[in-house]
């Protein structure tokens, strides 16, 4: 390693362990041990400019092992992001741009909130997928307007994270070539050596997956490192690991330890590290002008990279002036004005369908209209209905059929629920797309951890979770959920809308597509449910403020108010009846989503339930946790809190209570009559 | 294949696809492609008896794809365990024992609740763990009481599943040589053809982890799989994969296609299918004398084996009377009666320690008394605090450290979560074995679908989650757990408790070894709280009725309630006080287990939470949901509704509101004064 380049080095790695030290808390082994194959790819490779951090075709960068985000900051720090030494100061410190993982639209050049393992990994199989697709959707002929990398830094427990896997495996079989990872092999986790659960021949697993791998021994050998990079950009039909020998806590006196990992290395032992490595002990946070010159002269080619695309993109829009709309309002996140004109309207049908079978519909609907939509399933597409019909599928041209292609946006996730949502988040994070993933709801717990992550990047993520109660029937407990509306509802941030009919799914599709970014989750039914009659009920506009009233008492002054979600205000409709031959009057409210109706004013709120004495009785086929807030002390719950069974849907909602008979005794129950 | 075989696997395959077909629901592809494997498992391997399903030294069988439960049905009737041709008339019906995917305790001969994919296969991880380890504890010269191998069929969807990758790179490395999966590989999911999504090197992979691969070209070809299944259990130092190709919906119509998969054949189809295989068309359910003689005639050696091990273990009992006793007991699941007498108890502390702390004395308290209690973690020993001190490590014997074995009783997960879990369940289902595993809180996310399982199956699995909070401090919002309370707490039959001291702590430990085969879920602190004086509060035995009084008002008639779990009940404990010094009379209730809380007599509920009319507080460092069904309309919850941040515990406690000051403004708003 030439003197300045080791000087360079050596900067990034005493700003992150000086960082870490005056903290008092975070992880020095990563930086210390990685900071060599951070340097030579953002110095030689990553294709970036500070001036602008959101420039569209800039490679991107993900630090999976979020732990070591000193490293991170370092690196924003020294080229210039506007993350200031005081920033580093404040590392892991209240109301700071440092926090101890990296956070997406917290701090500038933060390509995706990491920490979670694997999530970073497979995050960036989302990536490279938006970039194939709009690569092969926009460039045309002498015009290449999308042409980036997506690089990252992956630990031992990234690839030990089942999701990992998942990505790998689907990486592989989809040829993302412009993937690569650098995988920081230092044998050591935080509990101990890896080998002490980790003992698996990488370079031979990812081979199996279809990766294109390539080893460099020695961690510090940054020209290894760049010839390795070298390489792995040139294949540019499998994605590459390479798979860096480094040592933890390179340098210091717990090299090579698990003690490196998680702890500051304490006074003596940074200034150990700093004797050993040939830094000065004082002051902290040195960074050397000659360095900090290399640095960001290493950043001009970026700048000119960055204007050349500015130019190109105008003749991209000369020679064609639509598609450099589309791309640019892709980009921008700005819908065509027409993107909803086709959504249909549904008749009133007693018969009626599956909100499954309205989402395709509407689906449908939206796709031609709106470009950036993409998605799929994992392996449920039949099921789901979350096909693009006619938009052809996902992945490298395949001679057998002709449908398959980078530009095709119906993406076949595999069996791969969590990969599916950590995907869903690359995509969105990368920026012109808007996608959807599908599954069973009971599978939703597959892949709560990227829903979490989504809700705290406020990402524009779509999930559509079917079959979504005990009306899946014969597939019996392990397929129906029961807890999973309640486990998402919990979620910070995340929308849930249960629609009850064909209608309110075509709202609530609107309202996950034009609301702000959040992710936003759709719970749909198996079963078929009745297409309410609007002209004689509320329109399912209302299902936009969360919860509306149906129908009212005839006097506006109900007796009871009935509350219900999804499949089961087909009951609370045909009780309001029922009740009112008995001279009951009840008011009916569709609640579809408790998100929407909670960010609604109190005057709206207090208009649909009331604080006044009237009784509430609350439907849903589902746990009843949560709802207690809605009912208030008079009121209850007709949910189900204990496991479903294996039996035709309309037994099992027969059999758990779920009937006009069973709900209208429970509402004379309440009113004690 | 000889004719008889070929009778006996017919009836196997027509027997499950009369049962799908009356059903009108399930998955006739899988039976048709894989039933030659299955009968060759059950018919010349697997050591069992239908006359003592539960022997504990059988070997176990997963049918990991649980879709195909009409196989496993077909089975366990043809082999005499009393799953009768009623019961195969009602498969997937209201109330029958054959419901749509196995469950465990539902139906005899079940190991394992199968269906979410990815769940047995793992699962099975843990039955070849608890055999190592059972065979390494029990087992002496001359004396193999312990000696079984673990099968298990697995499906393309199996092998996709994150959950699967993990545990078998696990048990690769943990080299369970007797655990042998048949991969009933035919190349079609329930959407299309597997080179949709999945096209990875199935035994290259395997192979890279560790693992034995074996391949059989023809799926019907029984003397190729015998021979494999043969081959794979001479080789004890690797598991074994046997990669068999199959047809899914052999002989029928739609073979080779997806439309095999999940929907019944139909009449028609049914009927070609017969005419195609030589079966008589009717009657239904058609069972030949021969073949069930033949079936039968098998189990013989089973039932001599297991008499021959009554033999063997009465000898054991002679030659090794306590070692015969302790497994005994461990068999039965019953508790060694001074298994708690260890367990301390702490003095009055005001700086105390963090809950994770004191459960880790408590678990070395616990561990030698009770030779089933086997754990870890998610490579977070450090950090959780779940090491059995100087109880060996599980896994191979290594030359370079001597204290690991398959005797060991701690076991290093990996950053692998959701195995964990899923293996975890194994463990249980397996028998002789308490296990626990650990990880943050915020990463049980990574884990639900297992713990869900264990719910489901009443399996006794005890999860330690520790960081409990925002108290995590610097790690930010990635690391802090908000909705993981509220979302476990939604999990139907499992048992959530969240200590407030280090003696509630040990209460809570006691609870979980002690209680029904629930799983429990301990949730602990990483930052010290006061271990809280029981002179002046009342005893921590109050967690076991899931909440108590901690102190009333003095006159028995508080104008206020507060209630808190874990580390904001120390905030009570000095509001009350505060607040007593402005007149203000306030009950404490620690509230450690709604769980346990619900399922207390209306009397006691009502004796700590009255119906009348105080306004109530309940205070936690986690989302509200939930709480509103014990504060009531009248009451508020202090609670986190977003996400966190980085910065240290304390400051995000205060910025969030935990304070005693505001906990007591927030008391006196609720009484307006």
């Amino acid at each position: 390693m030439n003197r300045l380049d080791q000087l360079c080095v050596n900067t990034l790695r005493f700003l992150s362990v000086d960082m870490i030290q005056k903290a008092a808390s975070g992880h020095p082994g990563l930086p210390l041990g990685a900071a060599p194959m951070a340097y030579v790819l953002w110095s030689r490779h990553l294709k970036h400019t500070p001036a602008d951090p959101a420039w569209f075709d800039r490679d991107r960068f993900i630090l999976s092992a979020g732990h070591g985000s000193a490293l991170l900051y370092s690196l924003l720090h020294v080229y210039g992001y506007g993350v200031s030494l005081d920033e580093l100061g404040n590392f892991r410190q209240w109301d700071s741009l440092t926090p101890g993982h990296p956070e997406r639209t917290h701090t500038p050049g933060v390509e995706l909130t990491t920490g979670p393992l694997g999530q970073g990994f497979a995050g960036g199989v989302g990536m490279a997928i938006a970039e194939a697709h709009l690569a092969a959707r926009f460039n045309r002929p002498g015009h290449t307007i999308i042409d980036h990398y997506t690089f990252g830094i992956a630990g031992d427990g990234d690839l030990m994270e089942g999701v990992a896997y998942e990505a790998a495996s689907l990486a592989g079989h989809l040829k993302l070539g412009k993937l690569i990872y650098l995988y920081d092999d230092n044998q050591i986790t935080l509990a101990g050596p890896a080998d002490v659960a980790f003992t698996e021949n990488v370079a031979e697993r990812f081979a199996a997956m279809g990766w294109q791998t390539l080893a460099v021994a020695d961690g510090n050998d940054l020209d290894a490192i760049d010839r390795a990079i070298g390489e792995a950009k040139q294949d540019t039909a499998r994605p590459s690991l390479i798979l860096i020998r480094t040592h933890i806590g390179f340098g210091s006196p717990v090299q090579d330890s698990c003690k490196a990992h998680g702890e500051p290395l304490g006074k003596d032992n940074l200034l150990k590290t700093k004797q050993n490595l040939g830094w000065p002990e004082t002051p902290a946070f040195h960074v050397p002008a000659e360095a900090l010159d290399h640095f960001q002269s290493s950043t001009r080619q970026g700048i000119e990279q960055a204007s050349a695309w500015q130019s190109a993109l105008e003749a991209y829009a000369r020679a064609y002036p639509e598609l450099a709309d589309e791309l640019t309002a892709a980009i921008n996140g700005k819908l065509p004005d027409d993107w909803n004109a086709q959504i249909p309207s549904f008749p009133t049908d007693p018969k009626g369908l599956a909100t499954r079978a309205a989402s395709e519909k509407i689906l449908n609907a939206i796709g031609p209209k709106l470009p950036a939509l993409i998605g799929g399933s994992a392996d449920l597409n039949p099921s789901t209905k979350t096909v693009l019909a006619g938009m052809g599928d996902f992945g490298p041209e395949k001679s057998s059929a002709n449908t398959w292609s980078f530009a095709g946006r119906n993406i076949h996730f595999g069996v791969r629920e969590h990969a599916m949502g950590s995907i869903m988040n690359g995509l969105a994070a990368h920026g012109g797309i808007i996608p959807y993933g599908s599954t069973f709801l009971v599978f939703s717990d597959y892949m709560r951890p990227p829903i979490r992550l989504a809700a705290l990047m406020k990402l524009k993520t779509i999930y559509v979770f079917t079959h979504d109660s005990i009306g899946v029937g014969e597939d019996g407990p392990t397929h129906q959920p029961i807890e999973q509306l309640a486990g998402l509802r919990a979620i910070p941030g995340l929308v849930v809308i249960r629609p009850c009919d064909a209608n309110e799914t075509a709202t609530a599709w609107r309202a996950a597509i034009e609301g702000p970014d959040k992710p936003v989750a759709l719970i749909l039914t198996r079963q078929n449910v009745p297409t309410l009659d609007r002209s004689e009920l509320a329109s399912a506009e209302g299902l936009e403020r969360g919860a509306y009233i149906l129908a009212d008492a005839p006097d506006k002054r109900p007796d009871i108010i009935l509350i219900a979600s999804g499949s089961e205000v087909q009951l609370i409709v045909a009780a309001r009846e029922k009740l009112l031959d008995k001279g009951i009057q009840a008011r009916i409210v569709s609640m579809p989503s408790w998100e929407l109706f909670d960010r609604e004013p109190d005057a709206y709120r207090e208009s649909v339930l009331p604080r006044s004495a009237q009784p509430r009785l609350a439907v849903e086929a589902g746990a009843s946790q949560g709802w207690h807030k809605y009912i208030g002390d008079q009121g209850d719950v007709l949910g189900i809190d204990h496991f479903g069974s294996s039996a035709p849907g309309d037994r099992l909602m027969q059999a758990y209570g779920f009937s006009v008979e069973n709900v209208c005794e429970r509402a004379m129950k309440l009113l004690k009559k």
